[in-house]
């Protein structure tokens, strides 16, 4: 078996197949590309005992992975982060089999890390100078940190409003940082003048590069695996750009078809602020593409995308498995905060909070049963978000 | 096997036994105690090969760890942190072997998750209700949040000059919080008077417990494991109270009494802050023990001790393996700290960059040579010391 299995591209919106081995953006129908891989011959020949013996980082999973030469993998030693039982927290909300995956224990402190590390590593593999980005913060900073761990340059635009801590993490990274007066939006027009007269360089906006889905679908894979190659009920995720839950979804297909897993999916629980809630409002609404709300706003900045370029599929993720949309309050979302550090003594992000918050709201309304299996994604740490903590 | 072979307690000074399964603080003669195990039995029934197939996190380790029942267990995933090789900053200051070891992705941002999560666990099991310590900050934050997550009470008290978001970490772990105008010790003494009016709580002041030294000490079971059951030559340690150093050589010697390396141990390099370097001081005069410098002052707050309980053990460790102890100036290790960040990505904390400035130091010294594997340890995550990178 090689390293990557990896066979070519897919558009997601016609299936078209594109070359694997340049770099590529969006498919010519502007929609984002999916990684294919033979997962045929991986399941031939790799098995999930197997996998268990190898080190505890997201590369044990690498022949479903895009890097095809492990010299080219550039790592801080991130993934195989906690899924912790939270049985007091759970009591008090009525699920007592809630679980939650810390990605807050990653390098550069979010669950950004594993889109970094695996983007960046084929981007370098691909002979990329260096990435462009606009970002809510989180992930300029991750995908700068691998720049630098990589050597290749790094570009982040991000709005004036993204959390103060992550435009340091930029600069001390080396990092070109531009700081915008505007919405993620604005960065991204940015980010694509600058790639335009760079040559070498690559935008790697959110969806608009195939790899970062790579390397946040380990979240679904190591849940399987921490599971003992099960899956859980319901997963539920902070939703923004929606990479995070297209990847788990993306995920669920691969595992079921490696036959690594079986049974039904997961249903998958997309939650937003109601401050900026176009996912759940096209759910609702049973549309099958979103619509940018007029003021965006909310303490859960990482959630703050108006139109996310892939929410076609955030929404068949969430209808596919039979899950849900949801929106919450900042008011609720911080209170959630709270309470579980109280309870279980872990500091979250606001976006993780939100489904913390979320799965309370489902229970109360009966959507979900006290003997589901709740996984609740907490996307990065509270320690990036000082200001959600007052001080006596 | 049971899950523990702890077999009993031993005062560092005097060899004198004390009884592990009652709750105790330092010896008659004033001395840290020291956790034994029947390590011939682990010995007999435990191999290498066999814990590489547990799940990665510090209690793989169980045997020689405290706690008897691993239902008392308190984790919060802590354990088995990143040893990333550094090949552009070793091969910038002649080190081209050199590893870090980096404790800023365990819960609460520090490696002192560790002790607390080993401390509050075998708090737990002998029925303490509450713990009580002080603290430079990343100690109070991480016991205050296991304590939580064990659902026992916990007071900390911090100098005014700790760092403020471990503040907030203790605040929203709902501790309670006395801030002190003072330092480390000032804040000690109010603890001993809280501790003495509240029945059932224990003041786990930095080796004043014995367990907390426990789980410190896995960062050394870690080390020899992600090398392959082999030892570096070298190990560098900040050094404020010591536990870390302290811990790091029990376990090396505790790894070549259960046969699981062999050879010569490391050497220990101790390394403190120009502004506060009574280690330094000591091991450069020949003395057993430290004495407190006037006006202890340095960035990196965390090694801010004036005056350690464990100085005579810290002074053993870098002896007793031929290591040595070294102090570094405030804009050194900033500039070592923002170098790091550049060449590797990785953006550690203050205490963790004067360990990098030091094996520069001593490489420059001819004291480390080119082909020694030196093995940094980064105590914890930038993201607790956001005022070390200035933004443009």
């Amino acid at each position: 078996m090689t390293f990557s299995a990896l066979s070519h591209l897919e558009c997601s919106r016609t299936g078209a197949a594109l070359d694997a081995d340049v770099v590529q953006g969006v498919s010519a129908a502007g929609a984002p590309l999916l990684a294919r891989y033979d997962l045929e011959r991986v399941a031939a020949t790799v098995k999930p005992a197997e996998v268990a013996h190898r080190p505890p980082d997201l590369w044990r999973y690498h022949e479903v992975l895009p890097v095809r030469d492990r010299a080219h993998v550039v790592t801080l030693g991130e993934g195989m982060t906690p899924l912790l039982p939270l049985p007091r927290h759970g009591a008090r909300i009525g699920l007592p089999r809630l679980l939650m995956k810390d990605e807050g224990l990653l390098p550069t402190g979010a669950f950004k890390a594993r889109g970094a590390a695996v983007g960046v590593s084929r981007a370098v593999e691909l002979g990329v100078a260096g990435i462009a980005m606009p970002t809510n913060g989180n992930a300029g900073a991750a995908w700068a940190a691998y720049a630098a761990r990589a050597g290749i340059g790094a570009l982040v635009a991000m709005p004036a409003d993204a959390p103060e801590i992550t435009r340091r993490e930029c600069v001390i990274a080396g990092a070109e940082l531009h700081v915008v007066d505007g919405l993620i939006g604005d960065a991204g027009a940015l980010v694509r003048a600058e790639v335009a007269r760079r040559p070498g360089w690559q935008d790697t906006a959110t969806l608009r590069e195939p790899y970062r889905i790579e390397g946040k679908k380990t979240m679904g894979y190591e849940i399987a695996e921490q599971l003992g190659w099960r899956l859980p009920d319901v997963i539920v995720y902070p939703t923004g750009g929606g990479v995070g839950i297209i990847a788990i979804h993306k995920a669920l297909l691969e595992l079921r078809e490696l036959g690594w897993v079986s049974g039904d999916p997961p249903r998958l629980v997309a939650v937003q602020a109601e401050g900026c809630r176009p996912i759940v409002d096209a759910f609702l609404a049973g549309a099958d593409e979103s619509a940018a709300p007029a003021d965006p706003r909310t303490v859960a900045f990482g959630i703050t995308v108006p139109k996310p370029l892939g929410d076609f599929l955030v929404l068949d993720a969430v209808r596919s498995t039979g899950g849900t949309a949801i929106a919450v309050t900042d008011e609720d979302l911080l209170a959630a905060q709270a309470a579980l550090a109280r309870d279980e003594g872990t500091w979250i992000c606001p976006e993780g909070a939100a489904c913390v918050a979320a799965v309370a709201q489902l229970r109360g309304a009966g959507e979900l049963a006290e003997s589901d299996e709740v996984v609740v994604l907490n996307t990065g740490s509270g320690l990036v978000y000082p200001h959600t903590v007052g001080l006596p």
